[in-house]
C-alpha cells in the first residue's frame, strides 16, 4: 500500500516542506513547496505556519513525517528563532496525528547525495533527479524533499531489519 | 470591566503559567501552575504542552497573553530546546485568539520588584505578597504570574498614555 511522507525543512522566515508517496522501492514527489512568514508579530507569523501547514496536511493527508534532528548554529539568537518554527511545526504535525521523525543533516545528505557534507545544490539536484522533478524548486522545498526521502531508506531499512 | 491576562514561563521541561485578573487598579490571581511535559518524544511532549496548555485557555478564558521576550543562554543548544516550547506555547495563545505581549526578563523583575536583576525568591516573594498568594507556589509559576503583573503594569501606563 502507497505511503505518503511529508519532510519538513523548518525556518524563521522560510519553512520547507515536500511529501512524496513511496510504494516498494518507487518513489513518487506529490506536493512541494515553502511557507513564507511574513505577519507582524511572532505569534501570527507561528500561527500562519500551524495554519498553512495544517491546510497542506488536510490537502494531502500524509501518512508519516519527517524533521531534521539538529541544527548546528554557534548563535543561540537564531537556534532560539529556529526552535520557535521547528517547535511549531512539530506540535502541528503530531496534533494531525503524525509521528515525527528526527534525522540528523548528515544522514539527510548521505540519504540522498551518498555524501553526508554535500552542498545544497547537490542535495537539489540529486532530489529532482530520483524523483524526476523539471523545474528547479526553491532550495527549502528541495531539502525538505530529502528528508522525505531520507525517511523513506530508513523506514525501509526498519522494515527490512523487523522481517 | 475586568480583564484576564496569562502569563507564559516557557522551558523545556516545565513550563509555568498564571493568570490574574485585575479591576482597575486590583490585581487578583485566578489560577496559576506548571505543565511538566514528560511524554516519550519532543513532538508529543510539544502536542502535551498544546493539550495542556489549550485547555487552561479554555477553563480560565484569559483575554490577553504575555510571555518573557529574550533568553540570555550561551548555549545554542539550550536556546533551540527552548524556542520548541516558547514557540508551541505562542502558536497556542494566538491559535485561541490571543495576542502576545512579550516582555524581557529585566522589565518584568523591575514590574515586580522594582529591581532589573531580582533573584528568583526575590521575584516570588513580591508576586505573593502582590496578589496575597499564602502558599509558596513554584517558582516557573510565580516567574509566570510576573509576567501577567508586568503586563498589566503595561497595558495600565498604555491606556492612561491613549487618553
Amino acid at each position: 500500500m502507497p505511503v505518503k511522507i511529508i519532510g519538513i525543512d523548518p525556518g524563521s522566515n522560510i519553512t520547507g516542506y515536500g511529501i512524496i508517496e513511496i510504494s516498494g522501492s518507487s518513489h513518487k514527489a506529490i506536493s512541494w513547496g515553502c511557507f513564507r512568514l511574513k505577519r507582524k508579530t511572532l505569534a501570527d507569523r507561528l500561527l500562519q505556519l500551524h495554519e498553512e501547514l495544517s491546510e497542506i496536511i488536510q490537502i494531502f493527508q500524509p501518512n508519516e513525517a519527517a524533521i531534521e534532528s539538529v541544527f548546528m548554529s554557534k548563535y543561540p539568537d537564531a537556534a532560539l528563532k529556529l526552535g520557535h518554527a521547528r517547535g511549531t511545526a512539530m506540535v502541528t504535525m503530531a496534533k494531525h496525528g503524525l509521528k515525527v521523525a528526527e534525522y540528523a543533516p548528515r544522514q539527510i545528505k548521505q540519504s540522498v547525495a551518498c555524501y553526508g557534507a554535500a552542498g545544497k545544490d547537490q542535495v537539489s539536484t540529486m532530489v529532482m533527479r530520483l524523483l524526476g522533478i523539471k523545474e528547479k524548486p526553491i532550495y527549502d522545498a528541495t531539502d525538505a524533499l530529502a528528508i522525505s526521502i531520507c525517511h523513506a531508506h530508513m523506514r525501509s531499512s526498519k522494515l527490512l531489519a523487523a522481517k
